[in-house]
């Protein structure tokens, strides 16, 4: 790792590099990426108002745009704005984090802070501070301390991003309680998130405008790959982006409460999250940018090697989806039993798999949907009495099997944060260091939302108080994930989106371009848990009206393509029985070393190859939407004069996601970097191959 | 199990059912298999020689040969002979074996007692007793009490085999020490058993003159298939046959001693073991034959499932042949440690491997083959300080991987008999049940070879005494199997064949139609411990002179076409790593319900379908010689209306058994009854395949 920071580079000089600010005011500034591709200029125009503009290959992708905010007291920051100080400077570094597709990162940039301050009272002073990447750009309002302004209480955040043209957008509604949708493909004109048709109904969903959640990919006309997202989201509400389909615009809307008038109240000094686009001539571009993590805060937490590891898991879970038993106790068909628990242990010892996941081990799933009685249902110490906890513990550690416990909070956060001293007490004395949350449910206190700041700060608080305990965190119904996992290295992973329990609910199924929606979108943000490995894709006898849209093998690959510390491998083990196409499972690992993405269009497919973490062996995953895919790649990323055995598991000549998923090859050579690996697809199929160096 | 005896079949009704005798004799008697197709003759001839043959669809394969013995007064049973009595009866049962090919055993044939006696002193009574099945005969001499004759001191048995042509044989030297040699293929005529050239000179080998062992398999012009050899080898020597390459004829040649006159000496009552012949139009059909095992008495031990348990083994084995490590513990490489078991237990816990051989545990190996000092050199209770033998057997049994002892008594067989209470006693205390017992070297008492009577006796010994102790027996260095496993259960395996291990030395790796011989010549006696599974073909870096005349998936496929109900998983773990074609090894079982030959060619190639012992599962194995194969197979052996998972493990389009050896496919598809399975075969390779039943 080392650490360079450049000295401040005066506007003139970057005039001098090539930047042509397409604003004509006297006070634009400008600043470009590192290779010179992006240029950002802001200004504030005649009247006051602050304005930016993106450049890329010297075409606008964001036309000038407004930034500002207005406050629950009916002030705004919006126009009479002049710019009072410029500073530009560039800054570089390379990183290592203690898990994650890479184990190094490089973090370089041109910074350009621009402080700003109302002409008329308030006169309040903030800085915007645009930090230019070579994939994309983040910006924030940064406020310092000032007199006489203790807080803001902000009614809404009204940052814009008006597009050149009409862009094709992959999104999903701006749900304050949900992430789970599907995405949508249709121009950003034409979204309407408030047409619920197809849409899935959780629990728990509130969309109450036309606006999207992000990350929201779009491609424009031109070709260039855009995704709208949010950096370092802490203490402050969840972005959505309102929808003006008239302007081709999109503008921020934060998620609101309705315990209070403001959407979010910050106390000074404060910055908002970084707002990011990531561009890229192509769409793997945006898959292999660190844009978002490397807008986020270094480590707080120092060494976390002792508490998060990256692992492969089972669990008690899928079985009950399948509804072969349940969570609860009563009815006779609980799935938490510790004899359950045990043979999973074993099966886990066999194969390489180093955790296990046991939900509905805890009192309360009798009733815990109930409206009336959610409040302090769970306490998450007490277990059923057919399941005992410290043996099931104690057995797993003997065979080498970590027990992940699970805090479903019903979304009673209230009572989870009274009781999550204890919970994490009985994990500490138990030598228990993963959990699964889940917050299903609206919210209690009733009025919040999974996705305003209280929640926001509430996550937050989870992952101090369990860094304490040396406790890794597995949300689900989470707050997106922002790249704080950077700041806080116990963030293992997260739910956030639709995963595979969907494909056991009716109606419900995901489609087959899910996946290759999910990378480009909802994956740029950081992991998801999405729970893969189902082998038993038409889920019978257990689910005979529903069916995984996928063939087994794109199911390997989502163990590369759909990047996750920890990661699921979820069937039934009888599925797994005599199943060469397991061995990808067993030797595919969770910790890398570097990932490149070989090629991809956004909802389409991807390719991504990734190297496993200190060592030379190489993965590669690959998916399609419903068509058959015929790949021809270079392994140029071999290093030379090396020999690699390579397992190929491909989708049979005859695979077909629906009409016959399970069919597959498997196909065992020897390759250099000189061999072009040919992959083909079925129809909603994949391909996934492992690499391991020979001598 | 069925047991019916039929009354006895004079000879006039013989005639009826269609039966021409050949001979001219006013005393021929003859009986017909029960489908009538095999015919045996029997008459004396002009000089009172006992003579018989045998023809085949009204053809003969075995022309007028002669019976008789010669004894060390140098009397003799030749000529002057009558037959006083004549009985047929016929006879059929199903019996189960515990263990096996299959479960039920159909035994029916049609049997002939000719009682004959000398005309002139002694006056020698003795019986002739032919069974004649369908699928070949067997017949032996039968010596009843009779006064003055306490014990018959054999010089040699003079039987005779009579070809009616020049037949194909495959054949290795009559070795009164040694099996493990390569199978020549010469005319009858032109076997040279004493030609050493390009034999193996193990450390022990005697070929005192042109004969052949046993089971020797022959292709006649006609096409039929004949494999001679004997069954139930008691208390008399191993039997070679003496080429007369003029008159196209075997001559039984016992195995002899330097310690005595006699090859053979026999208290009367006595029976010889039985002298048998396979006859099948097909080279399958003499694999499918059940003769050799029908030809033994039944089980004399009851139930032995208590601990004689088919099962896969791994072993600290295979790194010494490839001198990784070493036997002794002298030196600084020692195989057997207690750290080394252990972890190969763990391998074998996570595999569906059941079983773990160690070598080179016990005190003595440090000069093993020393000439001088082979005597007491081994006691088999005394472990090397490295090696922890409770605490192996004990974390076995907690893993559920069961300890098999290894005791090699480098033919120091007075120190083994002295010695075996102690050691099974040992075996018996740490609760273990499996044991492989070893003679290399010249045999002790000096003067007695491995195949001759003194050792046959004292083989049945081991098993007779290892069945008090409930322990059973894998054989190596042992006398040839003639099918009394069915007598005594506890013989679970034997060697007695050029095994995997010739592969690590130099020179004499097995060429690539070492196991398409074996399966029709050796195999035909009974289950063989090949030891197969290894997945570093090249043998690199280990022995980089040395490899496998063999592809990987032909490894796969030995699991099924050589039978054995303990199949060792001979490779080091880490060659294993990454593979799915492991996965066949995992799934392949030991133990059979059923088991059909589908095709084959003596020497050339073989398929074999097995179906699991009480399951629905069925496996394939094929393997060819140098030359690749296309086959497109019936799967009519499958059962009406049933789907089967089939995993089909095969070379990939360029493996070569030299040139690209480990390349290869698996493809997982569903099939029927219906459905034709193709194999594709490279140049010395195979195909293995996996049925699984599904709903």
């Amino acid at each position: 790792m080392t650490k360079a920071f450049k000295p401040r580079l005066p506007l003139s000089a970057a005039a001098l590099i090539g930047l042509f600010p397409v604003f004509q005011s006297a006070d634009a500034a400008s600043v470009a990426s590192p290779n010179g591709e992006i240029v950002l200029n802001c200004d504030t125009d005649a009247a006051g108002i602050a304005r930016y503009e993106v450049l890329f290959h010297g075409k606008p992708v964001i036309l000038p745009s407004a930034l500002g905010f207005s406050f629950t007291d009916g002030s705004a920051i919006a126009d009479k704005l002049e710019i009072v100080d410029e500073v530009q400077h560039s800054f570089s570094e390379t990183y290592e984090l203690p898990w994650g597709e890479r184990r190094l990162v490089e973090n370089t940039y041109n910074e350009l802070e621009l402080t700003l301050r109302q002409k008329e009272a308030p006169g309040l002073l903030f800085t915007l501070a645009f930090r230019v990447y070579d994939d994309g750009l983040g910006f924030r309002y940064e406020f310092p301390e000032q007199n006489g302004v203790k807080a803001l209480e902000i009614a809404d955040e009204n940052t814009q991003f008006r597009f050149a043209d009409d862009p094709m957008c992959w999104w999903i509604p701006g749900d304050w309680d949900c992430y789970e949708h599907l995405y949508k493909k249709t121009r950003l004109s034409e979204i309407d998130a408030l047409d619920r048709e197809g849409l899935n109904k959780p629990l728990s969903s509130t969309i109450p405008e036309n606006s999207v959640d992000t990350p929201v990919t779009m491609l424009t006309s031109d070709g260039v790959h855009l995704s709208l997202h949010e950096a370092s989201l802490l203490n402050y509400s969840g972005m959505t982006l309102r929808v003006n389909p008239q302007e081709h615009m999109l503008q921020s809307s934060l998620v609101g409460s309705r315990r209070t008038e403001w959407k979010a109240r910050c106390e000074l000094p404060f910055s908002t999250p970084w707002r990011t686009i990531q561009i890229s001539d192509t769409a793997g571009g945006l898959i292999d940018s660190c844009l978002i993590i490397n807008l986020n805060e270094p480590n707080k937490l120092g060494d976390v090697s002792d508490y998060v590891r990256p692992m492969k898991y089972v669990g008690i879970w899928w079985e009950m989806h399948l509804d072969r038993n349940t969570w609860a106790y009563e009815g006779g068909r609980h799935g938490a039993t510790t004899e359950n628990a045990k043979k999973l242990i074993d099966f886990a010892t066999k194969n390489n798999i180093e955790g296990l996941l046991v939900e509905g081990w805890n009192t309360g799933w009798e009733n815990w949907t109930d409206p009336e009685a959610r409040e302090g249902i769970f306490d998450f110490t007490t277990a059923y009495p057919d399941y005992d906890l410290a043996e099931v513990a104690r057995y797993g550690k003997e065979k080498g099997v970590e027990l992940i416990m699970h805090h479903e909070t019903s979304a009673a956060i209230t009572t989870y944060i009274d009781r999550m001293d204890a919970a994490f007490g009985l994990m500490r004395d138990l030598d228990l260091h993963c959990v699964k949350t889940g917050h299903v449910g609206d919210i209690i206190p009733v009025g919040e939302y999974h996705h305003g700041q209280w929640m926001v700060n509430f996550y937050q608080s989870v992952y101090e108080k369990a860094a304490k305990y040396r406790i890794a965190i597995n949300a689900h119904e989470p707050i997106k994930p922002t790249g704080i996992r950077r700041t806080y290295p116990n963030a293992i992973s997260r739910e956030g989106a639709r995963g595979q329990e969907y494909n056991a609910w009716s109606p419900g199924s995901n489609p087959p371009d899910h996946v290759p929606n999910l990378v480009y979108t909802r994956l740029l943000a950081g992991p998801m848990d999405y729970t893969p490995g189902v082998f038993n894709i038409k889920l019978k006898p257990y689910k005979p009206d529903n069916q995984l849209n996928s063939t087994l093998v794109k199911e390997l690959a989502l163990y590369v393509v759909l990047y996750s510390p920890i990661q699921m491998v979820v069937d039934l083990p009888e599925y797994y029985e005599g199943e060469p196409a397991f061995q990808f499972i067993r030797d595919v690992p969770c910790d890398w070393e570097e990932s490149h993405t070989l090629n991809g269009e956004v909802g389409q497919y991807v390719t991504i190859a990734r190297r496993e973490r200190g060592g030379d062996a190489w993965f590669i995953g690959s998916v399609s939407d419903e068509k058959p895919r015929h790949f021809e790649l270079k392994l140029d990323f071999l290093p030379e004069g090396k020999s690699y055995r390579m397992v190929k598991y491909a989708d049979a000549e005859d695979a077909h996601w629906d009409k016959n998923p399970c069919a597959y090859t498997v196909t065992r050579s020897v390759v250099t970097r000189d061999s072009v690996l040919t992959l083909d697809l079925a129809p909603g199929g994949g391909a996934a191959v492992a690499l391991e160096p020979i001598d």
